[in-house]
């Protein structure tokens, strides 16, 4: 069987890159297409885009040529690494002419149709996917990974709000310098030094994506969850893993076994349907005094990049306990996060029952 | 007049030699007898001393021979800088000898007769002197500073606590590699890391010195101040300056422009009697987005690295407000503060009238 | 006296900052006029610029109106800071209409009859001016300072190459971030890194600046000197301080100590005329076996990130000697070395007799 | 068939976790003796050893028991990693007792019956063994490796050496943090800056090792190379990935492009013999303008951290040619090389002719 074709918007940069780097060998999916801004489309891939990762381009793609970010080239799936300044129209659009878009921008994350989605905490927010097409009177469909900090945030608490109810959360986090792309931060701002402040970082951390992602979906829509969020983000001079300090409050107090328990039991829907991307299990728990750390843990796991790691779990003074987490930011945090998204698309027939079938079988070739 | 003989117990270790450095030139004090390891007894400074700070060693003090830690050479007050596996019963033998002790170890920090000193926040703990000298049959006494994390907080925190009364208090720490003295942290665990960890630190700040610092002296001790602090302490690759993320509440709950004309406004003792070492004003308030950052901020004001830079305040989805701090961690943070500490001393008479009276013409010389 | 009035060219960027700050407090001149680009003028120095220095940007600037790069304003002097796709018309526009230019774009510096000065090195090539002015026809003139990578190359070598006649330079530098300008050098390409590779780089330290700087004035032009240069060119992660190991082999192989004897005994022009930026000793050798370090020397000397450093001279296999070199790459290899041939014109009366006498006896105020 | 047992001498330290983790799954060799201090001996090992690198300590060797490191525990080869305080006399001891012993150390390198061997560059060497077994009386013997800069400048000059014939080398390092082993390196000394001395360095590299490595053995010795070698060395804030600057010249001047030419025709017995950690290419050349680097680059090859990365070849003013060369300073220039060295000893059967044809098969099991 072929395996399912797709495309990645924005192929030239550092999440398209990531992009491009995880789909190599991936066991559903093939890259038929590369888009990028105009003045890279018509070139070669090779020719266009100054490669940044660690490991060379994969040759197979030097000579593809680029497209232009607009709908024609023969894909069922694109992964969105496009810039919001122009994520927003161009994944309608390509939504409208029948793709599937699962995007890393934050463009239509709190669209009310739109699912903002980690397949191990809210799968069930893909029926969203019906509400949107109907809505919108498209034949494809968008959907959303949360931003790098919110995931690894919601990744930890998940199992513990199923268990004991999340009320209150306090969080710093200490986010690594590939968080803000390619050029990015400047060294003469980040070498011997941390930036206390992070555009437009807390609001999404504190007012729209935990709530949505932890929120219910009630048939019609997502009611968001009503904890309170109080975030303060920095950046680090650390390449990549964004390291966060949290306290949090419960609603039902726990032991703090029982909360190293939860974390031990979650095998949510993503991990028992083995998605290929999806790492085993999807949180780590460190009893090491000092762990997690970036360089050591960013890359731990079954899936390189895909786990959140957590540690250094104590009693609070003010809120119930405090215990630091640990993710990677441009894997699992953004283009892993989306490629993850869309193998939950294909395992629950979202592409369509065949696929499905396939993925289960792993007939793909 | 002479100037007031002093000494400095540690001299050649990293906080040894920020005292060393302080006291060049200062206009009260010249430095009289250094102290070291038995090691290091006996040999020329410049010979047993690997210098690390920028600039040189004061060429004055090259050919001054070491004395081990033991009471005995002439001097009126000594600075400690001793490791707080032999700072204990070296500074009570100097103390038990007469000798006025300005200690930044932490062995006495929490003893009920010994003030714990920031100049500009408690300087009514002094009367703990006279007890201390009582109850132990002293001719001299010990006094000692804070913590370098506990500094800055309690710096940033006392005016607003004056006016609104704190009760909680959430801090996230990011502190530089110099905190852990030479060598220290090792380059192979913070290169391109965060180190979640430090030892004790969080104990420090959430049980012990705020509350002291803050407390009230009621005649015969400190009543702690019952406020409640949760802490997270963590290892940056920074050389110098400890950042931290504080969200507070408050008895009163201030409007922002309350609290920005609380830091304003304050003028404590410490800056009002012009003591040499104390920066003026104590505490800047940096109203940009992304301040205070450590390489740009830790030597701000008029003395430098002795002030406590306080920004990007705004209201606390959880608290009442929350804002980051930042101070030089080995100046204010530990050899700075102990010398504060012997500045206030010698200003209010602790050292004798006559000296007090020198100090405030500065006739000194 | 009224001081002699100054402007700078570009200066919102990182060398035009440099500029404004080594200004501040100058004996001799006073800033009359900022110039930036078109985006800038028009709008308060304040507003216009991001400050990027450790320091306050200097108050009495706040409110000066920045000023097109055009002549027309009012100053006697003007210091260029911009960059080299634009310096090389503005340049000559402000030199035609009468302005003194002291630049450290690269544009003019291999222009015949302009120039490049290090006052220490070659103050006789002065005798240009009046070639170059009669030559173009214009009232003013330009001078130029060298790359930062050579001024301290041909610094260090400057005292040796006079007794000993250099004939082969092998260099390798490593430089720091600040070399490349803000936002310069990514943090995504610096960090845990080091980058080969400085575009246009070796080429100037090979083929074009030591060879005029330390050529000979011939009384029509300048004669290059003679030897063999081989350089690679690095980016290391430094903030600031250039570093380069040398090896050199000379006419008369002079001993070991001749050559420290050399350093020792240097004392040209510009130190003999106490020029306020003039470091004393204008080279500084260090006999430690690991030094200069780029964070503990940068700053080294009487006049802060003004002096060469030199150390670790040992005899080399294949030439006759190296040695390590380093200097501050934006202080002295850039700003400061404009600012201080500026004060080498007024010095030697090529801003008139009367600043020269006032210069003297620093009467200006 | 079983694998060939194997010890680590040193197995706690950096190195020698460097050993274990090569030798976690490879094919011929299994590790069943740990050997470390008196302090560790009798601990098990994830008691004893402060895990230091990126992965888990596998989780076979948690329980091994450590061995004091003297001759007894059953294995054929010890790989030693022993510091050089007390690498000389343990390694003696092994090898009298029978056992091979393949060392990272420096003592024995220069023993004129002692092989110091890079597998691709001078496996006739080994010819010292049998006169070292005679000389010393001893049934196992000693080889080693060259120190991690020398490994990766013979390296990339092997070829050249073969065609053109070296003559004069100019090499300065930028030699990474991890060279010094933990904790090595204080971050205060690294953190924004550049350390241009490491002891012992120059002098390994100017005299001993490059001349025996690519020396030719006559039938009694090796007689050394007689080129002459100029070394600066300097420790850069890099983690791991030791980068060169290489100027070199030649007994017969080759053009450019043969001097590719020789690096991309090198297939030396090691990789003819595919031994499992040689890399295919030893040497792998890269045409960018700014590689190698030691970040994107150190890792490069078919089998990781083992290559030769070499690139900017280009004319030198004053001998023929200049060139970057970057290898891995810990795999390749350390516990990867002595590796590579026992897999040619087994390859040449220096283990026994059924070892070699085991390993020629890959029938171990």
């Amino acid at each position: 069987m072929q395996k399912i074709q797709v495309g990645v918007l924005g192929a030239t940069g550092a999440v398209g890159q990531r992009f491009v780097q995880l789909l190599q060998g991936h066991p559903w999916f093939e890259i038929t297409a590369l888009f990028a801004s105009e003045r890279s489309a018509g070139k070669r891939y090779v020719d266009a885009c100054r490669w940044n990762l660690r490991g060379d381009m994969p040759t197979a793609l030097h000579t593809q040529v680029i497209h232009e970010c607009a709908p024609g080239p023969e894909c069922q799936i694109v992964f969105s690494a496009l810039p919001s300044e122009t994520a927003g129209e161009i994944e309608k659009a390509f939504a409208a002419a029948g793709y599937v878009v699962c995007s890393n921008a934050r463009n239509h994350r709190y669209d009310p149709d739109v699912p903002l989605l980690i397949p191990e905490v809210n799968p069930e927010h893909l029926a969203l996917i019906d509400i949107q097409k109907r809505a919108r009177g498209w034949n494809g469909y968008i959907t959303t990974n949360p931003n790098c900090s919110t995931t690894h945030l919601v990744s930890a608490l998940h199992p513990l709000h199923l268990r004991f109810g999340v009320t209150k959360i306090f969080v710093v986090t200490m986010q690594a310098i590939s968080g803000a792309g390619y050029p990015g931060v400047s060294s003469m701002d980040i070498l011997d030094n941390v930036i206390p402040y992070i555009s437009g970082e807390e609001e999404k951390m504190e007012l729209k994506e935990p709530q949505k992602l932890l929120g219910t979906f009630d048939g019609s829509g997502v009611r968001y969850a009503d904890f309170v969020v109080s975030a303060h983000c920095n950046r680090v001079p650390t390449r990549n893993g964004h390291l966060e300090a949290i306290s949090v409050e419960f609603a039902e107090k726990p032991t703090q076994e029982q909360i190293v328990q939860a974390w031990r039991d979650y095998q949510p829907l993503a991990q028992q349907l083995r998605l290929p991307s999806a790492p085993q299990p999807a949180i780590l728990y460190d009893a090491r005094p000092d762990r997690p750390q970036p360089r050591l843990d960013r890359m731990a796991g079954s899936v390189a990049g895909m786990a959140t790691v957590v540690g250094r779990l104590r009693p609070d003074p003010l809120l119930h306990y405090k215990f630091m987490a640990l993710g990677h930011n441009t894997i699992r945090g953004a283009a892993g996060g989306s490629l993850l998204n869309a193998e939950l698309l294909v395992a629950l027939g979202y592409l369509g029952q065949e696929a499905a079938l396939l993925a289960k079988s792993t007939k793909f070739a």
